[in-house]
């Protein structure tokens, strides 16, 4: 495929999303063809699967259900809208892939990485990000961050994942930890407690080092 | 498990859902503690999915995206409704199950069958039906009879799945097939040109067969 797949991961409240917005922001000053997107969401179907996903009134979903859920979404973002643009020789950028699957489902639900690898590698038709770029911050300090960030006084107002308790937050942030780790060659692991300003300065340099070596536009 | 688990399959017009029901009021009125359901479907959550999957205008729908929202439809309806029942020594008459997932999905849709199990292995964790009734009809004489039976005039009045072509519905009907002959101590293939009370008296006879090899309730 022509274009380039670039994923951003991390906690809530990491600050990954406005990374996202920035770079993308650069590169289309720079008169790339850029697409930015999100998961759970996307596509007009994968928001109704988002939708069942983040209720906060959906206590009783089950892991099972909520691993298949997230599959579901990111296979139709994947086949809808993330291949056909990467065909089309464009730069997605998408906040939060198979990584997060592996941190929260695998490592936060406790659930065997082996088969959310394989139902995830279906989903997906085993397409891989070529640079992903993983917002490193402590449990307490993101959940802090997004309570601030939202005017949300009590954690009622949080969403059905962000309402759960700090232990299963602790094993998300050891599982990106783990994947960073484990792919040192895609994943760049920012230290995310540094100011806005001084983390895009790293990813927009990353980037640049990364489009000179790896890609040639068209 | 204390219950017993009785899926009904069989392709659209087979009359599955009719005799499903024969057969809860049958069982109801002998004493039985009888929850019938149906796929997909069945909970809450699982209703939602379900939306999603039969809408006529979703034809955007990938194929990776339908099996992984069916499976996870079952994984709630399992989790939640089916194994909490079974727990409590009923009588579980689900309409479809995995063999539907294996015949619309896998033969139908041409999605290698080892993934589609293993996936749905995952959402179910493993629960197998004690007995399963299908209902055998060829594709055009069950077509003929949806139309009918819902007073549809044209193809379009179809849901997602009903709308496919012919030769698709073809593959479903091998597929299911090839199940009875896979699993021919816990599939009973009957044909469904028959009469209503025919059948009924076939999957009665067996039932009661059944139950008197298998299980002592309470």
């Amino acid at each position: 495929m022509k274009g380039l797949f670039i994923t951003f991961e991390g906690p809530d409240g990491s600050g990954k999303t406005t990374q996202l917005q920035l770079l993308a922001n650069y590169l289309r000053e720079q008169g790339y063809d850029v697409v930015t997107t999100r998961e759970p969401g996307g596509t007009h179907i994968s928001d109704q699967i988002r939708k069942i996903l983040l209720d906060p009134n959906h206590l009783e979903l089950k892991n099972q259900t909520e691993i298949l859920l997230y599959a579901a979404s990111r296979a139709q973002l994947v086949h809808e809208l993330i291949i056909p643009a990467l065909e089309q020789g464009k730069i997605v950028l998408c906040d939060r892939y198979i990584d997060a699957s592996i941190a929260y489902q695998s490592y936060g639900l406790g659930i065997d990485k082996e088969i959310v690898e394989e139902i995830n590698r279906f989903a997906s038709s085993q397409l891989q990000p070529n640079r992903t770029y993983l917002l490193y911050i402590s449990p307490e300090l993101g959940r802090e961050r997004m309570i601030k960030r939202n005017n949300r006084e009590f954690d009622s107002d949080l969403d059905r994942i962000e309402q759960k308790d700090i232990e299963y937050h602790e094993r998300v942030y050891q599982g990106f930890s783990v994947l960073a780790e484990e792919y040192p060659n895609r994943i760049l692991k920012i230290d995310a407690n540094k100011s806005i300003e001084m983390i895009f300065e790293v990813i927009k340099k990353d980037f640049e080092k990364f489009l000179n070596m790896n890609w040639k536009e068209g």
